[in-house]
């Protein structure tokens, strides 16, 4: 990492940089970079190379990189893709700590790679849109993107374009900005990690399409968090066919877009889903203190949008509760008569009035503690249209809401009619975000209020020695072995069936052994009471599906009992992860299911069974009796431990994980090797 | 109706208007209106009222109405507060056809409000904005609007400002406003359903707090929808607040939020929760065609930007599916060999090489009948600026593009980086809405997609004779007569309840009657094998409770059985709703509801248990057996007509409703009476 470190600030800090494939003409990606990098010629040696050679951008271009007869630090190569392995080649005879491949379509080889690697230089791409450093004037990207405190890491080029015009208008801009392209050699996680220590960065912003190594993402980003650089990805939420491809119910619900969440909630990551809202989020942080809680204050000078905005924050898990009598009376004692002064607070023509109204309500809302944030909704940045008294008053009222979020330690943000106001401008320098739509404003105070917890991304156990199959015996004593407690069973040939009921006991559960959803083709029969009712499953069995062998089980008892999912999956990106859900047919009805990074000691397995929305009915509810929490937990954490030391399985499950008032069993089990899996799941579409 | 009817052609094209309060300040209301009454006055005669007299603008101002000398259709009464009953009383006396009352805070008083009403007169307000028709020149609002095909009927005055902003950079405007006030006397049925017949009129757009008779606004956009005029319905979601005020199950499950959705369902109203959303959706569906299914395709010149679009359609229920070879040949062949083929379809570069290339691809896509929308996400509007032939051959392209969506009967919408090009214009002008921001090009095309199937509002029964109690006996023989089956019971005193057992048989229930959640409160026991099982829970009942009375009651069998909950609240606007969803403690916990607007026949019923997430377990999955849907459809069908028969009850429940593989049973009923409620849910915060 030392190397790669090292690399990194000639990536972003190169004493010299030069452009190979500097072009006059302005069509061409040469032309834009060496415009860019002659921008920087005041604080570095600008070397332009093209293979005719003469004069480019009014200045002598090399004809190879050979040709400048010293060392480069930086070499970009924004040439064709067949021209690119030249370059890199060169620019590894020159010394080059840092090259930039922008051609698409091409790979780099395995062999050039390992050199590039072994030289300890940084390769940014190849595909990439080039890369950007505001403080150190290093503008290697085709267009000018505003400066500011974000630090971007995109896959994307066009969508960093997207980003730049919605952070202008948002009087943001960026710290430093990597365009990543195919990855060949540097991922995100070096990035992430340089960033955090990066001073002008203030937030690191991230659009990744390859998650590449996940767990290094996910460190780099923990630290980064608790480092105090809050860190917010952007990515497209996975498709249906990810989903299709899973093998077992835990493959499918922990799988998309719940691994996604899963990996973000572990390291402190917000996730957006749009350029837009990655803006607006960057904002809110950028620009604001956390709220201490969630409880949301609307002022609004018009009734319908305070109404509108109350409902969207407590839809968005932000209530908005009625004030005390007492702050009710000092606020309706700053309006008119008509106004509200409940929650939402309706200024009512107050501000009309005086513009400072709405400094004032804020002020004794701030002062309540009843609050920990305000939204301010309406006309706010248009009062200045009515004249230049009634315009300076607004700015001031601007600076006092900035003042007061900073003072009192509450959080501020406004949705205005006028966003490109002075008003909206003096808002954004005072520290208060402004937004064009309230539900954008919205939004921003939901990521605000629910600040991911870091829970940390945990270590991963010891390889374990792989199991020896992975037939429904071997799942069961992987579980068992693990300390998952697995329901009593006999897994015998057809004619031994009767036998081992006898044995076990009645009433006994009769399963076929061989099938996939052993349910859904009737290979399970429940609660036989007695040999005949054994007999009769038996045959009808026998005779639709023919299997080798059965397991005759013990019928678990507990009326009370409530049926879980518990199981894992090993995700190609973020490794491990561990699930919890209503159990049974529900489980896929219902998809109430909560997904973490595994291992999971047995707290992070409470907290996940605790977040179910069926939690209640563990805990005792409604006269329910309270069942064996601390054992389903236990249960969960010794499967997401053996699943984590056996990377060699894709899936493993104990469904249904019956809880009782006391302990809990495991009824079924099923492990996924990942070579099935494969085999299995991608038939070659 | 008729007088109604004829105001309101008054009220938006009168041959005359007067000005009650017209001023010279331009910080007044009478300014502002008689500014803009004046700007019609080529088409009417504007008379212009100050008690005062003298001149207003250059006008020679009345001291009064009776002054004119002459009648006036319309009247606008831009007064303080104290003066307006004044002003209606002379309005009525000189005839006025139309009244428009601007001042808050004051009440009509019913006395007046029933001359306004006798006189045949339309009253609007008070409180209100004003009332503008673009095609008459009637222009009485403080502010310009712009004019278009939206009939705005808006409680908000200054929300309707916020539209107002957003629809003039949609390129989109209003026909006729209407804001609304505190509906002393007209509310928005009758106007919606005089929008429905306004021929510039193409979409009806309402903002709402107060749904007034909600069924005649039903019935009304309804009406209008059935016509051809699509309705959008913007109104702040119900705060958590109107839940709690609820008595039973249904009563929380069925109102705020789901009353609403039930309502817009039955009329086919489009449900938005923002200004920008309403008029995004309106852009869409006044634009273009609605698709014919909701397979969409996405085509993106930069592959994130696809990536993410691809993501949003599929969580907002657009299938984004992969293409056949053949279209997936015939797309690549024009596209760079980089580029990806599938589905979304990326560019790769091929758009700047020609930017025709957008319009081949989207013809290849809409040839090929396996997608019925395309999304085109990215950098279009923004090839313009390269230069003049690129920008000329854009705007080929955007004509192009809108005739291919109007000739091949496909839906096109597009997400631009830049939404204010001359290029986003012509595709607008050529049928193609244009969005700033991919989640809003998503939202609308979620809308046109899931347009509302508008399954008609149902008429409701002759009211039935009050039933005489609400306890447990009378809610049971309630829904037993109306035809919804309940389980058989005994009601006893204390003392007789093991001989009831006896008569019955076991096993048996114990109830304990007079608690509003028995279960909660340990007063049901369940599964009673035998006497002294039963004997041991009525001591422990007697000892904690103290009923004066039990119910005990069959235990219902049925190992496959399901529980359902189905019940019916009166809303007090939209009147009788009715709810199934999963049944017991499932029902609050995971909130899988269905909610209509009763009563529903045995149809309507089975198409709501269809669309429970728990179906499956109704219809037979994974080896279940299939249950009596039809049985519990009848009985939910007979439920909601028992209640609809029946306004004096608040809620009305069948809680659980067990459904078997044949039949279904209520293994318990509730009945909550209007008054009850009320006396209960509004303790006086």
């Amino acid at each position: 990492m030392g190397a790669v470190d090292g690399g990194l600030e000639s990536l972003f800090d190169p004493a010299s940089v030069a452009i190979v494939g500097a072009s006059d003409d302005p069509a061409k990606w040469g032309n834009w970079l060496a415009r860019g990098a002659l921008s920087g010629s005041a604080r570095r040696t600008v070397h332009l190379v093209n293979r005719l050679g003469g004069e480019v951008l009014g200045q002598g271009a090399h004809q190879s990189l050979a040709a400048l007869g010293q060392p480069v630090e930086l070499v970009v190569a924004a040439v064709p893709g067949v021209a690119l392995a030249g370059v890199v080649e060169e620019a590894l005879a020159v010394g080059a700590r840092a090259i930039v491949a922008i051609p698409s379509g091409v790979a780099l080889g395995p062999a050039l790679a390992r050199r590039v690697a072994n030289a300890g230089t940084v390769l940014l791409g190849p595909n990439c849109m080039g890369v950007l450093d505001s403080a150190t004037q290093l503008q290697l990207v085709p267009e000018a993107m505003p400066s500011g405190a974000i630090g971007l890491i995109s896959q994307s080029g066009q969508l960093a374009m997207e980003l730049a015009g919605f952070a202008a208008e948002a009087g943001l801009g960026f710290s430093r900005f990597a365009s990543l392209g195919d990855q060949a050699l540097l991922g995100p996680a070096p990035l992430v990690a340089m960033l955090a220590q990066h001073g002008p960065t203030r937030l690191i912003a991230l659009y990744l399409e390859d998650f590449g190594d996940g767990r290094a993402l996910l460190e780099a980003a923990c630290a980064a968090r608790a480092g105090g650089t809050p860190v917010v990805l952007l990515a497209a939420e996975p498709g249906a066919a990810v989903a299709r491809a899973a093998l077992s119910h835990t493959g499918a619900l922990a799988s998309g877009e719940a691994a996604i969440a899963a990996a973000c909630a572990a390291a402190g990551i917000h996730r957006v889903r749009t350029p837009r809202e990655l803006i607006d989020v960057a904002d809110a942080l950028l620009r604001t203190a956390r709220p201490r809680g969630r409880r949301m204050a609307v002022v609004a000078d018009g009734g319908g949008q305070g109404a509108l905005a109350a409902g969207l924050l407590e839809r968005a898990g932000m209530p908005v509760a009625p004030l005390a009598a007492r702050t009710r009376a000092e606020i309706a004692a700053l309006l008119p008569p008509a106004a509200a002064a409940g929650n939402p607070v309706d200024l009512a023509g107050g501000a009309e009035r005086d513009v400072a109204t709405f400094a004032r309500v804020c002020a004794a809302l701030a002062r309540s503690g009843e609050v920990d944030g305000i939204l301010i909704s309406g006309f706010f940045g248009g009062y200045g249209g009515y004249g230049a008294a009634i315009a300076a008053a607004e700015l001031d009222v601007a600076r006092m809401l900035g003042a007061l979020a900073h003072e009192q330690g509450i959080v501020l943000a406004v949705h205005s009619m006028h966003p490109r106001s002075a008003a909206a401008a003096q808002l954004r320098a005072s520290g208060v975000p402004v937004y064009g739509e309230i539900e954008r404003a919205v939004g921003a105070l939901a990521a605000l209020a629910h600040d991911p917890p870091a829970d940390g991304v945990p270590a991963l156990p010891p390889r374990a020695a792989p199991v020896a199959g992975h037939g429904y015996a071997e799942a069961r004593e992987l579980l068992q072995a693990g300390g998952v407690p697995v329901v009593q069973a006999a897994i015998v040939a057809p004619e031994a069936v009767v036998a081992a009921a006898e044995r076990l006991g009645y009433p006994v559960v009769l399963k076929a052994l061989g099938n996939l959803h052993k349910s859904d083709a009737g290979g399970v029969a429940l609660g036989l009471a007695d040999e005949p009712a054994l007999r009769t499953a038996l045959e009808a069995m026998n005779e639709r599906l023919a299997p080798q062998a059965y397991s005759v089980e013990r019928m678990a008892a507990g009326a009370d009992a409530l049926e879980l999912i518990a199981g894992a999956r090993r995700d190609p990106h973020f490794g491990p992860l561990v699930l919890v859900g209503a159990g049974g047919i529900h489980a896929e009805l219902l998809g109430d299911t909560a997904v973490a990074l595994a291992p999971v000691d047995t707290g992070g397995a409470e907290r996940l069974l605790r977040s179910l929305r069926i939690a209640p009915l563990l805990l005792g509810a409604r006269g329910r009796p309270a069942l064996d929490l601390q054992a389903a937990a236990r249960a969960v954490a010794a499967l997401s431990q053996v699943a984590a030391a056996h990377p060699e399985l894709a899936e493993l499950e104990a469904n249904p994980l019956l809880v009782g008032r006391s302990g809990c069993v495991a009824l079924d089990a099923r492990a996924v090797p990942s070579s099935e899996h494969l085999t299995n799941a991608e038939p070659g579409v």
